[in-house]
């Protein structure tokens, strides 16, 4: 195929379910960009590459039911020229807010050890045992005093600094920023009494992750007007001054959430470790993206 | 007219150009809620009340041009019920952002000072004088050491928390946040060097526009992903992961940019004091969220 075919305008509507056969496995290649349209196994992928250096977006719309996708495909006129699409693509990424306490830093186990050091005679809540979202409204029904207890140990300095980072953390996240396509912000909340926390949490990703993500780290009570695709996040209702956040809630699943059940319930990732889930998720949102992206260009 | 016919699916479309006498000065009321339909020397009101206390959205369709607002309205098929649309702009507060040094808090003036006060012996620079985002690269170009000089001063324990709020700026941010329909957000950068900035920012805050404006606090070095209506801020050109911001830039002048020119210009504050400008870029911003409603209606 000619490489001038590939920037005139193109309607995926061209790409009806009788079409598939002529695109499969079929490479257009220009000097400018290569644009592969890959049909395999009722797969549908669209990678584009520009300057030969860099895959700069991978997205795929995968679907079980062929038949459906290519209806859906038969719908999306594509107006602009591929090499333009492709730079709207390279110039939006996709954003994952990612939440601290409970997500990446240990609050709740770092919380019991230091509150056993402090008091040692008063009782405790094993990790396991514990839940709903606030420590301190669990210990209140032990004994009212222990909430103050429990202010006093998060409140002290020190606290949010020498949090361990939860397993496999760390390194995800490095890894999921390093990828092309991805930016991770951290998002978070300081607790009411601020006054170490919010230090505390920027030093705590500086040295941690580094200072490239302190440039990326959020920190408001109002999580709902930071604009992401994806905010990973334990706790279960994340409501704000804006109605429809533009992330989807992922909720990271903790002991003192795991029991909880919301509706509508997001989707749960179930530690750093479940990378098949967390794989899925961002597939999901790449197709959602693309789409509306597609659909953008009308 | 009966209260049923609010409570019936209307269109936009039916107040065409011929249709305007008819509309003209006439209130439709219903138990339910209250709508006007308010046509006066060509501006088009949309009032609407619920619960008969609160005037929860005042929205200004407001043009010279009545030929053109009549044509614009005539396109518009609003398909669901007014009840519903009243619900709908309810959630939908207008969001202003608004930063903090050189908006809020006078860091050029104080820096200033402390400056003076600190190296009584070096050359200074009056605020009015000062060209360009960084005091530090001025400086610099008067002798590379004042760098250094500069950074000691801002990154002192104190300063931050010592900075003057800027005349006007805590009266009218309380103001427009006591409106119905606005939600102002606080949202500011720390410096490089955050040990004392970040917890100072906030204790400031705290210190000048009480707990609730805490809450409404986001601190963030990349400004783009936070959603809002208006960002008003000093900084020029402010960019960051997110490409198309979803707020409108109100470049408030100082004396560092009142000389910078950029392409495209942003809308200007000239201060606290300039309420007709606010109030205009306040209006339009209504105008254009009311119109965003409507087309999503479609």
């Amino acid at each position: 195929m000619s490489p001038d075919l590939l920037l005139q305008p193109m309607t995926l509507r061209t790409i009806a379910h009788s079409d598939i056969s002529e695109f499969s496995r079929k490479n257009l290649t220009s000097s400018a960009a290569t644009v592969q349209f890959t049909l395999i196994h009722g797969l549908f992928n669209l990678y584009s590459i520009m300057n030969f250096t860099r895959l700069f977006c991978k997205l795929l719309l995968n679907t079980a039911r062929p038949q459906t996708l290519c209806t859906r495909i038969q719908t999306i006129r594509l107006k602009s020229t591929l090499p333009h699409l492709s730079s709207v693509m390279m110039s939006t990424n996709l954003r994952i807010l990612v939440d601290m306490d409970g997500v990446l830093a240990d609050f709740e186990g770092h919380f019991l050890k230091r509150y056993q050091e402090k008091y040692p005679r008063e009782p405790y809540i094993n990790v396991a045992d514990r839940h709903g979202f606030y420590l301190n409204e669990q210990y209140a029904k032990i004994k009212p005093e222990l909430k103050d207890l429990v202010f006093s140990v998060y409140e002290e300095a020190g606290f949010f600094l020498d949090l361990p980072p939860i397993a496999g953390a760390l390194e995800t996240v490095k890894e999921l920023d390093n990828m092309n396509d991805i930016d991770v912000f951290i998002c978070t909340s300081p607790v009411q009494k601020y006054t170490h926390c919010v230090t505390e949490k920027f030093q705590w990703i500086d040295k941690y992750l580094g200072n490239d993500f302190v440039t990326r780290m959020v920190l408001t009570r109002d999580k709902t007007v930071v604009s992401g695709d994806l905010l990973i996040d334990d706790k279960p209702n994340i409501t704000g001054a804006e109605k429809n956040p533009s992330w989807e809630h992922i909720l990271f699943t903790t002991p003192p959430n795991s029991r909880i059940q919301s509706n509508p319930s997001p989707r749960r990732l179930n530690g750093w470790h479940d990378r098949d889930s967390l794989n899925r998720i961002i597939e999901s949102k790449r197709k959602e993206k693309f789409v509306k992206i597609i659909e953008c260009q009308n």
